[in-house]
C-alpha cells in the first residue's frame, strides 16, 4: 500500500459584499466528506442584495446536502441546477464552483459552472494554470453539465476560485486586476507556513483597493493549498472571523 | 432603531482524535443562516473509530440541513434525536451541541444535548459562568430535548464547547484539567484580537498534554467569542488547516 506524503491542507476563505449593499449574494459553505475529506461551495446569485443570497442560499443547500450524504461532486452539481432550474422555471441563474478534498482518491476535485476562470498553481513561483473551458452558470438551459478537472494531492498544489466580482474589480477606472499574474506572484511571494490565508487576504485586498474601497459587486475569494505539513500534531483547525 | 454595537464574531475549532484510532467519533459542522448569523454543530458519537463517525456523521448532517432550512435550534435538536432514535432503534447515543449567532435576535444560542457543561466568559479574567444542568444525550430515551441558554450578544462575551474528550484527559494520571479555572485564566491573559483561536488552542494542548501526548479519547473544543471589532474592513474569513 502506498504511504500517503505527510502533507497539509489549508483552505482560505474571504469575502466581501458589494459597497452599500445589507447583503452579499455569494454564499460559501463547507462540509465535511463521509469517506474523508471536505468539500468547499462557492454560489453567486444573479443580481445582488437579498433577491441574488436567497437564490445563492438554495443552491448551496442544496449541493451541501447532498455532498454530505455522499453523493459525487457532478451529480451534486447537476442536482442544484435541476433544482434551482424547477424551483425558478428557468428565469434565474447562478455561478457554482465545488472544491473537494477527496481522501479516498487522494485528489483535488474541482466543478465549475461559472464564466471565472480557476487558477492552479503547483510549486513556488511557477507559471500557474488557467481553467477558463467554457462553462455555464446553472438555473437556465437544460442538462447544465460542470467542467470538472481532477488534480493528485501534492505538494505546492494551489487553487484559486473566486466570483465575478473579483474581475469587476477596478474595471470602472480601466485598471482590472491580473489575476493569474497576481496570484503567480503571491505564490511566489508568501511563505508555506500560511499560504492560503496570504493569497486569499492579498487577492481581496487587492480588488477593493482596485475599487477604490467600495466594491462594485460581491467578492469571495476561496484559496486550497496542499503543502508540505507544517504543524507537527495532527489537530484539525478552523477559524472564522467577521463583523457583525 | 437600535444601533448593532460595533463588534466582531471569532469561531475556532481544535479536534484531535484518540490515539492509535484512523478517525475521530466527534463531527463538527458549521452553517450559515438563511436569516443571518452561523450555526454550529458539535456531535460526539457513541464509542470511537468508524462506527462513532458513522454516527455522528448522520445526526451532525440532519441538524446541519435542518438549520440551513432556517429551523429553529431546539426544533432542530429535537429533530435529530428523534431521527438517531428512528435509525438506530434507540440502541446507540450522541451528544449534540449546538451553538449559533442568530443576527435577528442578536442572541447567541447554545443547545446542550450533553453531559459535558458550557463554559460562558464575560468580560476578561472575571469569573466564568458554568451551564451544567441536567441534560441527556439524544438517541436513547424518548422525547429528549435540549437544554438551551440564549444570551443577547455584547462585548467580550465567550462560549467555550467541548466534547468528554477534554474532561478524561489526564484522568488516568489523577490530573484533570479544570476547565472552568483554565478557561478564565486563558480570557484573562489573551489578547482580543485572537482570542477565540488562542483560548481553543491552548485548551486543547494543554489536554494533550495532560494525556502525554496520546489523547485517550477524541477531543473537540469550539470557543465563540464576541469582541469589540478588531478588524476595519467588512471582509468575513474563513481558515482550515489539518494534515491529510
Amino acid at each position: 500500500m502506498d504511504v500517503p506524503p505527510d502533507l497539509e491542507l489549508q483552505v482560505a476563505v474571504a469575502k466581501v459584499r458589494k459597497y452599500a449593499v445589507s447583503e452579499s449574494g455569494d454564499t460559501v459553505e463547507m462540509i465535511e466528506r463521509p469517506q474523508g475529506g471536505l468539500s468547499l461551495v462557492i454560489v453567486d446569485g444573479q443580481r445582488s442584495g437579498k433577491s441574488a443570497k436567497a437564490i445563492s442560499n438554495i443552491v448551496a443547500r442544496k449541493a451541501i446536502s447532498l455532498l454530505a450524504d455522499g453523493v459525487r461532486d457532478g451529480a451534486a452539481a447537476r442536482a442544484a441546477h435541476d433544482y434551482l432550474r424547477t424551483m425558478r422555471g428557468g428565469q434565474v441563474s447562478a455561478t457554482l464552483n465545488i472544491v473537494s478534498v477527496d481522501l479516498v482518491t487522494r485528489t483535488l476535485v474541482i466543478s465549475r459552472n461559472s464564466h471565472c476562470p480557476v487558477i492552479v498553481g503547483e510549486g513556488r513561483g511557477n507559471e500557474v494554470q488557467v481553467l477558463d473551458g467554457p462553462s455555464q452558470a446553472i438555473g437556465v438551459h437544460s442538462r447544465t453539465r460542470p467542467v470538472i478537472t481532477e488534480l493528485p494531492l501534492k505538494p505546492d498544489l494551489h487553487v484559486v476560485v473566486f466570483t465575478d466580482g473579483l474581475l469587476a474589480a477596478g474595471q470602472r477606472q480601466g485598471q482590472a486586476l491580473d489575476v493569474p499574474l497576481f496570484v503567480r506572484q503571491q505564490l511566489a511571494a508568501y511563505p508555506t507556513n500560511n499560504c492560503a490565508r496570504s493569497v486569499a487576504d492579498a487577492l481581496l485586498n487587492r480588488a477593493v483597493e482596485l475599487d477604490q474601497g467600495r466594491p462594485s459587486d460581491d467578492i469571495s475569494v476561496l484559496v486550497v493549498s496542499i503543502v508540505p505539513r507544517q504543524q507537527p500534531d495532527g489537530t484539525r483547525r478552523l477559524s472564522v472571523r467577521f463583523p457583525i
